[in-house]
């Protein structure tokens, strides 16, 4: 296998013949998903950095890569010899992408990219930037697919399609209420290019991701018309027919550039406006009229049912069952056999697939032990694991698929002892997290009114974890969902607005890492609820879904108001009654004394 | 004195003569202040209504007036009979201002206002949905104006200048920094139009409003001049010396549409694109190249400096004085002498003016008893005036002018016996203003994110305040001033960005209003100082600057945390050892028992 170094120079003379100056490589696929599959994965051949997100650019004397706070300490480990710099996002002095495109481009500089893979946005960048300033563009060249030995073929998995009981609702309904806000938004037709709002939308899944059940297509609405671009040997007959008679049209995957270059002129086209990559707004004939959106089924597809709720619910004992059982297993075997930070990740899965429901992980397990723990996305490799031992915290942060929905959870665990800081820290982050989902609040605020709650406990104290709190969750689809999320920096003026409507899947993470010495992070999903309606408004309110103890070894409860011990010991209640009648014998002994009032 | 409705019949057969169908007045004068002069009040006169904000469009068989939720309630009562429709904002079902002129546009209907007191947003849907659909706009008709009796002069008190001592920073100066800002947003000039920004640049005060100390005027800086337009009555030849000595060269005050609208082409000229009015914009000649912007001197000015912040402590120790002898007053008097609203608002009028800096108020101050402070913005008339008896709250929402600062505080004063509820609410509201003062947070955190701190304990019980949080408050200057702000609802895509900086200061006042029971109201000043900067950033928190005790007789200390009872007890210590200097026999003995820890 070649080396980061030797595919940068594959990659430079490439470009070089190319006649390309700078070459950009997001991470992304032609859907601007979170999780791609491996055919996509451009960025992580150039550089050898394996996170879920970052954006390289490549010229002839220098190499770059912007990642976010989740990834600074795992891309200075993973770039270490590559030659290529690390671009903190957001730290003090770090141009953005924009500044420093914008300070490469000049008169005869040429920028290449893919622009299937490629933002709307980057793609304006780049033409402000770069042929305003009488620069050159290749729009079209996937210069490491150019140069990518042994590139994975797409994935085709077989597609299957989802029933009403487990949904909620048919895809005539979701189709004719998409139509609705298509009319709404002025368009003639939609082009939905997320995997996730394509399988919501139809109710189709498939496993062209790894962690998230889609199949890789694209879809086109208009009041008369629903057209489904999808690999043809991912679709069965059953499927097809199925398809066929609720009035979509069939055709494939790749076709898809060449149909929307063939729209007919006149119409309005709505596209999602942070989602759609250049390639299909520059494929757009003369005489079409597009219209940039928030994609008004990224909204219909968070707001869930009250079937989806209920089998949330559902997913939730099944997957709290699992993780308390590997918690019990957990605490009773370090420091009696050999544990390492994957053969627990493993273990978890196996309790796991314990449940034959099980579909598989919603994301790479983090498992993290000691200082590991401060790397906020740290997923161990046969490299990095190390030993757990009868001390200090383990981290867990770990989702499943099930039919009945989607989970993610994180659990920090006293592995034996802790020290003083490490239970001042847990208890601070506990009260964070019990303080959120005890949140009452008006209809229309947003996440960033409602993340101080969490957050409180640190900033009084001078301390801060560099995520948000909370990111939607999809239903037997993506881990981390639009548009609702939690944090305290305004969106973006583009972003799509996140007010919390009834329905909302949350989740409720604070989290604190201290380099080199240990991270805490405890994190529930909650439905949003509607409560009281009176003269002051329409209040809302959270469901906490996730059932699993925290643990009460590592809480120093003097340092809890009475309110606080009360939202802890109510929370390890319901667990309780909900997870026991589960299990037997120690297991549930175990969970009783786990979740015992403080 | 004509009517109401005579003054309607007379806009009508004037709108009728003028060939206008839709007649809109807005509350401003032609600098978009707050608080405007008489020879201003049109919507006051057309309408009855005497809240400081408000719209109100009157057509041949309508006539509307569009009130914020502060204005409710007094709308309401003075609309009584008048035949203007109220039209509450933001309320279910109500259309907005927008809406009601777009459902009200359409070919050959026209349209009139004076645009020098129209904001440049307005106008601009006024072009849209009138001139876009074929009907006519006519710019430049004061129609309220032609009909207005006895209309009165444009107010010309003299102008003077503030020494360096008391503001901190030489015009010349200012002007130099301003000059840098207008260059890095790209203009060659800009046009200040707000009379705040031109006294803060030039270090000029006077008199030409009724509580905010501004001199009618227009200033217009570009790098080599700077031209201030300004009644020449209003300026003494001391005054006129000065500013031309620093380079200012002035202009009559009236002249300045004629100076805008002989700008050279090719000049990049910038304006406040929220608070320019659309006569301003329409004046610039075609080749000159308008710039919206938000004003660089109104976020300059809200970051107080050194001098300005040890000034203002002093100008809240008078004003701490003056209304803590008021509070042991009002307690000693009621139930024994006759007190009515209207008289303790004189009374504390009286203290204030026992110290000789006192200029005067910074807003009508609202002396509302039981049910009249459930009116947000309650103001006493003889006609409303009631009795106070020793029982329930008296609130008092007042604020001055110092040469040292502008103040405004709200204490909520249990006259005798208060109810339960009222306690209950009494303290709610006070625990969420310690918590909002008490706030510690990242550097970039804005008012958005911070505002639950102070609406939690209400949220909590399903109740809520129809206002913001906290605004901005000038130095001698306006007591509402942009751009920081602290309030849950998102600002508009328009709105001045309103991260806290240091320096900047900031009310405190959480609230709660039962129609027909009760209103309460706490509020305090704070300046926003930089706390520790660590490894997760810089961290900000509140210094609190108003020295009021709040009224222990209506605290429940039972229903508050320990540390919110520690937050209160260290404010209460701090008033007491601010204030009791300045006070002798009874009153010091009364603020030690007021100021006791609980």
């Amino acid at each position: 296998m070649s080396t980061v170094p030797e595919r940068l120079a594959a990659l430079r003379a490439a470009m070089k013949k190319a006649g390309a100056d700078i070459c950009v490589v997001p991470t992304s696929d032609f859907h601007g998903s979170e999780n791609i599959g491996d055919y996509f994965k451009c960025r992580e051949y150039i550089t050898g950095f394996t996170g879920s997100a970052g954006t390289a650019v490549i010229s002839a004397d220098e190499a770059d890569l912007w990642v976010d706070g989740r990834y600074f300490l795992q891309g200075e480990a993973q770039l270490k010899g590559s030659g290529i710099r690390l671009r903190r996002m957001g730290a003090e002095g770090v141009p953005t992408l924009a500044e420093y495109l914008k300070s490469k481009a000049g008169r005869d500089v040429t920028i290449a990219f893919d622009g299937r893979i490629v933002s709307a946005s980057l793609g304006e960048t780049a033409e402000k930037e770069f042929r305003g300033k009488g620069g050159r563009i290749l729009w079209d060249r996937d210069l490491v697919g150019e140069i990518w030995e042994e590139r994975p073929a797409f994935s085709c998995e077989p597609a299957y399609s989802i029933k009403e009981e487990l949904c909620g609702e048919s895809r005539i309904s979701k189709l004719s209420r998409v139509r609705e806000k298509i009319a709404a938004l002025g368009g003639d037709r939609m082009l939905f290019t997320s995997l996730v709002e394509i399988a919501w939308i139809l109710n189709i899944r498939g496993n062209d991701s790894a962690f998230c059940p889609v199949v890789l297509s694209f879809l086109s609405v208009s009041a008369k018309d629903a057209v489904l671009f999808i690999q043809e040997e991912a679709v069965s007959d059953a499927l097809r027919a199925e398809l066929s008679a609720d009035g979509i049209t069939l055709m494939p995957y790749m076709s898809f550039y060449e149909y929307t270059a063939a729209l007919p002129g006149g119409e309005k086209i709505l596209y999602d406006k942070t989602k759609t990559s250049c390639a299909v707004l520059r494929s757009l004939p003369k005489g079409t009229v597009p219209i940039g959106v928030h994609s008004p089924a990224a909204l219909m597809k968070a707001i869930k049912n009250e079937t989806e709720q209920a089998n949330i619910r559902k997913a939730h004992i099944a997957d709290g069952v699992a993780v308390t059982r590997f918690l019990y297993w957990v605490r009773h075997t370090v420091g009696k056999q050999p544990v390492t930070e994957i053969s627990a990740a493993e273990k978890l899965e196996e309790f796991k697939r314990m449940d034959s429901r099980y579909l598989g992980p919603s994301f790479e397990t983090i498992s993290a032990y000691g200082p590991h723990a401060a790397i906020t996305h740290y997923n161990p490799t046969p490299e990095t694991d190390i030993p757990l031992e009868p001390r200090g915290f383990l981290l867990v942060d770990n989702g499943s698929q099930y039919p009945e929905g989607t989970t993610d959870i994180t659990r920090t665990i006293a592995l034996g002892e802790t020290t003083r800081k490490e239970k001042e820290y847990f208890t601070r982050v506990l009260r964070g997290n019990l303080k959120l989902a005890d949140a009452r609040f008006l209809h229309g605020c947003t996440g960033q009114t409602l993340d101080i709650l969490a957050r409180e406990p640190l900033w009084e104290v001078g301390a801060d974890y560099r995520h948000g709190t909370g990111h939607g969750v999809g239903y037997l689809l993506a881990v981390h969902e639009r548009p609702n999320r939690i944090s305290w920096s305004a969106p973006s003026g583009d972003a799509y607005p996140w007010v919390f409507e009834e329905g909302m899947l949350t989740s409720d993470e604070p989290g604190i890492y201290f380099e080199n010495e240990f991270g805490i992070r405890h994190e529930n999903l909650m439905l949003c609820r509607k409560d009281e309606k009176n003269e002051f408004g329409q209040f809302m309110r959270f469901e906490t879904v996730t059932m699993v103890p925290f643990d009460l070894d590592a809480v120093l409860p003097e340092m809890m108001t009475e309110k606080e011990r009360k939202l802890l010991n109510d929370y390890h209640r319901k667990v309780y009654e909900t997870i026991s009648p589960f299990l037997e014998g120690d297991e549930k002994e175990w969970l009783k004394e786990a979740t015992r009032p403080i």
